[in-house]
């Protein structure tokens, strides 16, 4: 940490750490997690241009380069958006805090991202958390090539959301779903690395229309039961997926060991978080989720993998200010 | 009409017709239209089996087989469940009056089914709906080979229901899912015959997993506007489907004619009536239904193709004793 660094003129903003897919949610659902996250501190320079003076908490692995970083790449947007001229336009100094390991599912560039544009925002006046849809996407697409909005926009937003779309052109605030005041999210972490790539290359590339049907049915159900508040029916939905959770789960070693053990914990359902290889439980407050947490772990290291759990709520504000 | 043939000591039941698929909910969603429906009426015999005194209202078209008519069919399930040895079982003879014509995707088969079934469960004392739902699904099964309740338990329970199952092996209770009052469906009827296997034989086999996402994404988001009374999110979800309505609207004459006419009329959304050819759009009370339906009247006739329409609530009560 060398949070001494940061000048005491700078602002200083949080975005949650995330996870994403919730099983038949594939690549629209997105959670915003109670806890961990990344701190961005920044402040308005006379140079021009996005400059990242310190990155700390990643184990030295994140490139400064700005084009490479995606609380950068999102501040740079939103300068854009701000000063459409590129001349009188101010610099920003960016100071990153990663608050979670790399690479487990867990929304780490998306957090990033949605501090990178909320600090921007701060400095510049913009006001409103729509117009920073797209620079979060935009930062998205610069970490992993793809366009989708599930984790940046759950950090952004907070709580739970339905990105619809997630089309750079015409990106639409997503649906914020309500939940269970009594939900937990038990999250557990392999140490184990698997890229964002490798776990796309094994989805299908297609599925039968009856195949589709059904998926599409389960996300109905877990929607209602979001808005239900009907954990239980949640638990199911989440468990239901049939398409992807199939394909990334041997990826996973120990992963039916581990959901296994979730499930004779009293886990409601589980899935992969985001694209793994952390693994997620749904559950009811109480001293089940903790029980989830420590029984999947010891599946885990029954396999001869070190792992760790956690347990969340959902965070309910997004970026902020600290 | 026979009526004068149906004894006094007969009972009389009503199922509604129903709506299924709402674009992006296709195979899934149904929902009861408040109006037009079946009439059955039913009484126990000393004969078994079952047996079709009459049918109204079809034209002729019908056959009284009993194993070829879905309130017949029903009816035999729900005989079977209460008497599971076959001797000492009653017999039930039934008078079927058709409140609609046939083939035009508004479950026509499926308010028969829910009558045949309501039927024969208020003569044998089967006062559970949900032991009705596999009943209910055999008859629809009898008559088009597919398993399928979407119009079925729209039918039996009313409302607007996600059906996330139809096998028959562990058929469940569909999820009634809220709506809001001022909700108006307006019906559009071509004169035109478009048999549901004609209809099915179109679909793609398979999909796309981006399109996959994408559809699922929008049900999702029907289902939220559901929940929240969004009659204009409700509106854009119905029209948003990608996959089922581009690869049926060719089958209909003067799909996009009529679509464009509801649109300009004001309608939020629209698309198939189940399998079609009728057309479903959807409003909000007030003037615009009327106009919907006379502008989409308007334009079917404009490209040779007689049609009527009919605005519809949202029945909430399903099968019931008259």
């Amino acid at each position: 940490m060398r949070r001494e660094a940061i000048p005491c003129g700078a602002i200083r903003v949080f975005a949650p750490a995330s996870v994403a897919n919730f099983g038949v949610g594939f690549d629209v659902l997105g959670a915003a997690l109670d806890g961990p996250g990344d701190h961005v501190s920044a402040r308005l320079t006379r140079r021009a241009g996005i400059r990242i003076v310190s990155i700390s908490g990643d184990g030295g692995r994140l490139s400064k380069d700005p084009a490479q970083n995606t609380a950068a790449v999102a501040a740079e947007a939103v300068l854009r958006l701000a000063f459409r001229a590129k001349t009188g336009a101010p610099g920003i100094d960016l100071w990153l805090e990663k608050g979670r390991p790399l690479a487990r599912g867990l929304g780490s560039s998306a957090a990033s991202a949605a501090a990178g544009a909320f600090a921007a925002a701060t400095l510049l006046g913009v006001r409103s958390r729509t117009r920073l849809l797209r620079p979060v996407l935009l930062a998205e697409h610069a970490a992993d090539g793809s366009w989708h909005g599930d984790n940046g926009f759950a950090a952004l937003l907070g709580g739970f959301v339905l990105v619809e779309d997630s089309d750079p052109r015409h990106v639409s605030l997503p649906l914020s779903l309500p939940f269970p005041d009594s939900l937990r999210l038990v999250l557990v972490h392999p140490e184990l690395e698997l890229p964002t790539k490798v776990a796309r290359a094994v989805l299908p590339s297609s599925v039968t229309l009856g195949q589709h049907v059904h998926g599409a049915a389960a996300l109905a159900g877990l929607i209602s039961a979001l808005y239900r508040g009907d954990l239980a029916a949640l638990g199911r939905a989440v468990g239901a997926d049939a398409l992807v959770e199939p394909a990334r789960a041997p990826l996973v070693p120990g992963y039916d060991a581990v959901t296994g053990a979730m499930r004779d914990a009293g886990a409601l359902g589980w899935a992969l978080a985001g694209a793994g290889p952390s693994l997620m439980a749904i559950s009811e407050e109480g001293k089940i989720p903790e029980t989830i947490g420590r029984k999947a772990v010891a599946a885990f290291r029954r396999a001869g993998i070190a792992a760790s759990a956690s347990v969340h709520r959902i965070d309910p504000l997004g970026a902020r200010l600290i």
